[in-house]
């Protein structure tokens, strides 16, 4: 099958040098990047691959509301547009996180009976991929979103990663059911209720070991959970290598361990994942680090493509209980987060 | 100056054991460690200890609520009356955070003007330590609590690690002010307009650099946070023990690193710490890991001595804002945080 992935060639820090060049590098007889942007700009820069002329551009700072009124015509809103019209089948973006998450709620729109469309982001866990639902759609959360996420995060984790009924845990800040916020007490209450193999609270201690399939909180504190390990792991490896420097003996060290160090540090580089995937949506978008470099740009092209080939959105629209069965009263008001 | 520090020798999952042989390895000239508990089970482990009889003991798991009604003869409670009675200068326990803050205010009570206590949690960080505050006390908290753990911080910053001028970091989601959730939102705007040297927003991923002195969060998100920092060091540095030893090469680089190797995980040790200030009271209280060894205890147990010799409790009296001054209508409810 052949995959139509529309990239953003205008999102991201590194826009729209390293995102040309990470779509090029996806490029396969199975994936087709589509870049979306201003055509005078991007032509020169890619005279190989097909273009779609958006002449606007969204800035990484500029505020979702905003954009959503005045810059339809941008490569990050025209790219969600063509995965609507059918045009392209998913969309990658680097871009600005609470535009691209208005551009899929306007452009793409929700599945049936999802109140939140979240972010699902691969955590490189010891034992093997955990996801970690919201990772920063939904800055602030109700419980019967938690539990939305949860189901989302079961279907993602059983068809993308093949896990069979994989267990979910909710993150809070120790393993009693009593432990947590307010928003954690009540989603414990409702998750222990849903058909799901729940198996409670989860800590932070824990989320980079895997124990957990599909690790389930408001977009805020996956956010910080997940920037936590990224940057843990960076200081962590960054401080190693300057401690060995600092001598002749852990120079030499350093020198036979590299092969290993190198192999654990691409394992662990967020590039090496390139991006989670916006979950909820009619269509499938996938959003990539503001940072991504062309590696990162071209890991998140092949994970969209992957989702469509898994028929990801398909799956979510067929086994998602619907509102009336599960959630309460109250969900469904849709409003897009920060 | 002689230091008494109590010590709640049934607190944590190795008591009593490896809490009294912390104690006493920390007892120097100048600390002198008091050990509550059932002098029946003590007294034998330890005969060279000054011993002080606590009948109860406190569950891991017991309600904060239900400890404070029933066990005030418990280690837990009975330590931290000796330190508002005058028999000692500070508390260590590293038993239930959430009765340890029960016990901190029924017994020895809040400074003037605190409405919450927090804990303020010292971070390994790379440029020399930072302060998470608060690391767990208050699961929800709203902004004026936020902005009041930011003025506790910055005295301790001040006080104990001796920074001039310390600067003041929210955690949140992104770098730019209008990133965040609600709690941070408004927080945001209630510390640029206090007299702290607040510089904005800050991320997980700066948290291990140590880029701000002072990183303010409800207790949930930092609970969330100092618990992922402390699992994905250790996950890291044990993958990369492993990927090295599975090569001969990799071993014999393993072999020459050690040195350095071990002084980084030293460093980065949450033993190395032993635990956070419980701030915010009219008497010390250091709450260490429920899992702490005897290295964490007394390291735990020199933390708290170090507390008292700065006058930590005394210079926050001083300078802490008067609530009129700075917080809002509202504040001062002092209810406890789960």
């Amino acid at each position: 099958m052949e995959v139509r992935v529309a990239v953003d060639a205008m999102g991201g820090d590194r826009a729209p040098g390293e995102v040309i060049a990470g779509a090029r590098e996806a490029r396969s007889e199975d994936v087709v990047p589509v870049l979306f942007g201003p055509r005078d700009v991007i032509a020169p820069l890619a005279p190989d691959l097909e273009i779609v002329d958006a002449p606007q551009v969204v800035g990484m700072h500029e505020k979702p509301a905003d954009a959503a009124r005045e810059k339809r015509d941008s490569s990050l809103f025209a790219s969600c547009r063509a995965v609507a019209d059918g045009n392209a089948h998913v969309v990658v973006s680097a871009g600005n996180t609470g535009a691209m998450l208005a551009a899929g709620l306007v452009e793409i729109g929700r599945l049936p009976d999802v109140s939140r469309p979240a972010i699902a982001a691969p955590i490189p866990a010891m034992r093997g991929p955990s996801i970690l639902i919201d990772a920063g759609a939904n800055a602030d959360a109700r419980p019967e979103h938690l539990m939305q996420f949860a189901h989302m995060g079961t279907i993602f984790a059983e068809e993308i990663i093949g896990l069979e009924r994989p267990n979910v845990g909710l993150l809070s800040i120790g393993e009693e059911p009593e432990k947590g916020n307010l928003l954690t007490l009540e989603a414990h209450a409702l998750l222990e209720g849903a058909d799901l193999r729940f198996v409670g609270n989860t800590e932070g201690r824990t989320l980079l070991e895997g124990e957990t399939d599909v690790v389930v909180c408001d977009g805020f504190t996956g956010n910080v959970a997940l920037k936590t390990i990224e940057g843990t792991i960076r200081s962590v490896l960054g401080a190693l290598r300057g401690e060995i420097a600092s001598s002749t003996r852990g120079k030499l060290g350093g020198f036979l361990i590299r092969p290993a160090a190198r192999g654990l540090r691409a394992r662990l580089d967020p590039e090496t994942t390139g991006g989670g995937y916006l979950l909820g949506l009619r269509g499938l978008v996938v959003i990539a680090h503001g940072s991504s470099s062309r590696v990162a740009i071209a890991n998140a092209t092949r994970m969209a493509a992957r989702g469509v080939e898994h028929g990801l959105v398909e799956h979510l629209a067929a086994r998602l209980p619907t509102s009336r069965a599960e959630t309460r009263a109250g969900v469904g008001s849709g409003a897009v987060g920060p």
